[in-house]
């Protein structure tokens, strides 16, 4: 990743976590590191990497969004300050896209900053969250809310760990390169049109990061370009937020938030076609306020805009600023068909 | 100041604060803006800001360091979120050094950063603290050590707000510039030899601010030359620490800080006379050991390197890293002496 303030490096490649001491200079005689796993990850992961580090300190918090909380950022900073960490120690994400977020934003408050690294163990996390900088924890049911734009030192992504990662999740998390597909990059699309993705993995992963790489670099604070990575994540949002907690994945949520993003009829269904072999849902069930609320903040259906995109072939993705009633009344079609009839 | 990703503009003018509106964009039709001060400001400042802003929302927060907590931060982020703030709206900092990095840290933080402006009202704060975007909250009896790098996007510095500011407060601030003056001025320092500063306080502001502003276009993070502004605030922060809460002011402080810190006795006995002649304290008894441990986070007294700024001639620090031993011998030899004698 090449950006003004210095950029850093994305490994990828299997068999990783065995030299990640090494590599991320967290054997180095009197450095401290914070590990921050969750109970959801297999635990070997994270004991792994701390039996390769000088001074390591692992902290497990609970699977799942609860966790990207204050008081769970409380903690970790508490377990760096009670341990004397100092600018030059580190903190370490071993987990998925919460426990990145998490563990990227206490890396970006204690002292002002501190190198972070991560090594993502999901696949939504080794195709999409790790890299890019975004952290953030949730505040008042709202998600992402509050955080920083803070780089990782570097990034591990070893294919190994996704072997041990429940066949549900790893199906959500190829959504994001599905997305990657139809925003730019007709060979990774087709990919999945093949079935069995699990057969491509390392150059699924590879396209996939090649991609946001490529945004991110021209548009690190989202302020342009980078918001076509928000395609499907609008009404897919909405949807989480709305039937979330048990029900659907984020994965499985941008999925479906897609559909209603696609303007040609024929990508759409190319894309119905595509969620479906690769064991994503197509059709759900859900409230339209409740989705209209979560998708665009507004929980009185009024005024205002919201920017949403809109892809009407492969690669060629727009930037649409549409009214908030316009926004509600597509909600309310797809709740009627069930977004996938 | 000019920066990599972009820079901003310092205004220093007198009746700044009855064009903020304007200067600052916040009389823009829709544009949110929290307006943040403490109940030791006086309210009318807040006020005179609010009157031109389009959709102001003022959070008024006690006085002193205790404000700089997570309670209050969360407190700032749900006002935010509760009145619907976007990227685009803006908060503003009207106090002083404690309004200005709990200001800057909240507006660092919600939805990952939005413009942050601030109004200093501090002779500390318009000489030093309200440029250079350091921002921060104080955690678990550590000072600053929850925060971001984050620069406002402008600064107002209106020496007509300082009318208002009780002596002692207006004295402190000054010690800010006496160590601008020490480091890098001797012009600057020259006119606290001659009493009165208030008389020559634009001058002082400009080369101040002037002084700050280079060195953090040379080193923003903090990672080398910036060290050289912490001149007087290793001994400085532990006496502040160990005597604080009701005792002394951070300026004064930090003059009491700088004496030790000079290494040629000449240099010395002319910044002790010129804090005399500015109102400032140079002797203070306190406990070796409270000082000791703030000074450099280290309640064992034991091993370790702290780094201090030392000054041998007017213009020429230096940064020296010494063994944590040396700095307890050096507390100690103050302490007896009650630095000043």
């Amino acid at each position: 990743m090449n950006l003004p303030q210095g950029g850093y490096d994305i490994l990828l490649e299997r068999g990783l976590l065995a030299r990640a001491g090494t590599l991320l200079g967290l054997d180095r005689p009197g450095r401290r590191t914070l590990i921050v796993t969750d109970d959801g990850v297999p635990a070997q992961y994270a004991a792994a990497l701390a039996a390769q580090c000088a001074a390591p300190q692992l902290v497990c918090v609970a699977q799942g969004e609860g966790s990207k909380s204050f008081a769970t950022l409380q903690r970790l900073l508490a377990a760096m300050l009670q341990s004397g960490f100092g600018r030059a120690d580190a903190a370490v994400a071993v987990g998925g896209g919460v426990v990145g977020d998490l563990t990227g934003f206490a890396a970006a408050c204690y002292m002002r900053g501190i190198p972070f690294y991560n090594l993502p163990t999901t696949s939504l996390a080794q195709i999409d969250s790790s890299i890019g900088g975004k952290t953030a924890i949730n505040f008042e049911g709202v998600k992402n809310v509050v955080g920083a734009f803070y780089q990782p030192a570097r990034v591990l992504v070893d294919p190994d760990l996704l072997a041990t990662l429940p066949p549900r999740q790893l199906a959500a998390g190829f959504a994001e390169a599905i997305k990657a597909g139809v925003l730019a990059d007709e060979a990774l699309l087709a990919l999945f049109e093949r079935g069995q993705p699990e057969a491509h993995l390392e150059e699924i992963l590879l396209r996939s990061l090649t991609f946001k790489k490529n945004i991110v670099e021209q548009d690190e604070r989202e302020s342009g370009l980078r918001r076509i990575l928000n395609f499907g994540h609008t009404i897919g949002h909405g949807i989480e937020s709305a039937c979330g907690l048990g029900g659907l994945l984020h994965g499985e949520c941008v999925g479906l938030g897609m559909l209603p993003m696609c303007t040609d009829p024929a990508l759409r269904a190319r894309l119905t076609a595509i969620l479906e072999l690769n064991h994503l849902p197509t059709r759900v069930h859900f409230d339209p306020d409740a989705v209209y609320a979560a998708a665009c903040h507004d929980k009185k259906g009024g005024a205002g805009k919201t920017a949403v995109i809109e892809v009407a072939a492969v690669g060629r993705p727009q930037i649409t600023t549409i009214d908030n009633s316009a926004l509600r009344a597509r909600i309310e079609r797809e709740a009627r068909e069930g977004i996938g009839a």
